[in-house]
């Protein structure tokens, strides 16, 4: 067999969700590429590996010491969004309903997993806090034994800040979901906090 | 958002079955190999893309100009494999079962995405034969629409040559398969093909 083949399968199927078929399938695909432009995606992932920083007030993946975000003078400094990961901060992003900061946590708390609120950004975050400005923080953490067990930890944390005020983001029945499909939890915790509806 | 980020998410997704969500995730992954790893990797594919070679006897990949296995003495020579692509020669030789040469034909017929006969390596695989020594061709390629317009074109064009034996690979229910799900033509195809059972 080729070993350049056998090389580009090896390294390819070292990546999460990718088996030896699949990198056989990519490699083929960049076979039908222009050479140029597999060139160009060799490069954007060696800049990315090796230029890529943390922002070093809120976590988020950055070009710079401090990110885009947090360096922008029309966001609200006040509220602080607190999530688990960086695609998190891109998906509250897409939605173009929030104006504040972020913090990224870089990880959930799992005894299961050997991750302990140590491995997570929390120090940063209270720092953030009692250096002051800070209003409100935002818990958009997952809703899974993980994330509440980090939600619950985090709001003890921030029980030094009495003035601060702690949220999270609701809980309840998506948008497109369907009732029948929804855990009972979920269902009860919906119902408890039901919402008025807008009347004409 | 980070440029960076951005670059590596936009090139990664260019790559078929990669959205946005799981270029990101790649990403991510990455971030948490060792540098040097993700070097190798870009380095494997770049090497691969720039200088991989496709064989000039039977059109698979190679790193040289003919491959390791065309070039192997101990290869039966008298029969050629005919199959529809380079992942299929990995699949037989990973069977451990055949010591013949293969002939990618790098696809098959279909009007309805343009790949005509000539789109095809099926010249090299008359000239190939026509230089004498090839016994048996077995026509191992898929029992799809266009599988099967490319097995009759290839029967037709191989009327030239009334010595070669052409064959090929078995139809039946595969290994693992259920008779329940199995399509009427593949049921009846392996009822008139049945095979004596070996008794003690």
């Amino acid at each position: 067999m080729s070993k350049l083949l056998d090389d580009a399968i090896g390294e390819l199927s070292r990546l999460p969700g990718i088996g030896r078929r699949t990198a056989l399938r990519l490699a083929m695909h960049m076979l039908r590429m222009e050479q140029e432009d597999v060139a160009r995606m060799t490069a954007a992932i060696s800049r990315f590996r090796n230029e890529i920083k943390y922002c070093k007030h809120c976590n988020n993946l950055s070009d710079t010491d401090i990110c885009d975000i947090c360096s922008d003078p029309s966001r609200d400094k006040s509220v602080v969004c607190v999530v688990e990961q960086v695609g998190d901060v891109l998906s509250i992003e897409n939605t173009r309903q929030y104006n504040g900061l972020y913090h990224v946590l870089g990880g959930v708390i799992s005894p299961m997993q050997g991750i302990a609120p140590s491995d997570l950004k929390i120090d940063l975050l209270l720092d953030n806090i009692a250096s002051g400005g800070i209003r409100e923080v935002i818990l958009a953490i997952s809703t899974t034994v993980e994330g509440e067990t980090t939600l619950f930890y985090l709001t003890r944390r921030l029980e030094r800040f009495p003035d601060l005020k702690v949220t999270t983001i609701a809980r309840g029945i998506g948008f497109g979901d369907e009732i029948e499909y929804a855990d009972e939890l979920t269902i009860a915790h919906a119902l408890h906090n039901r919402m008025p509806v807008n009347r004409q």
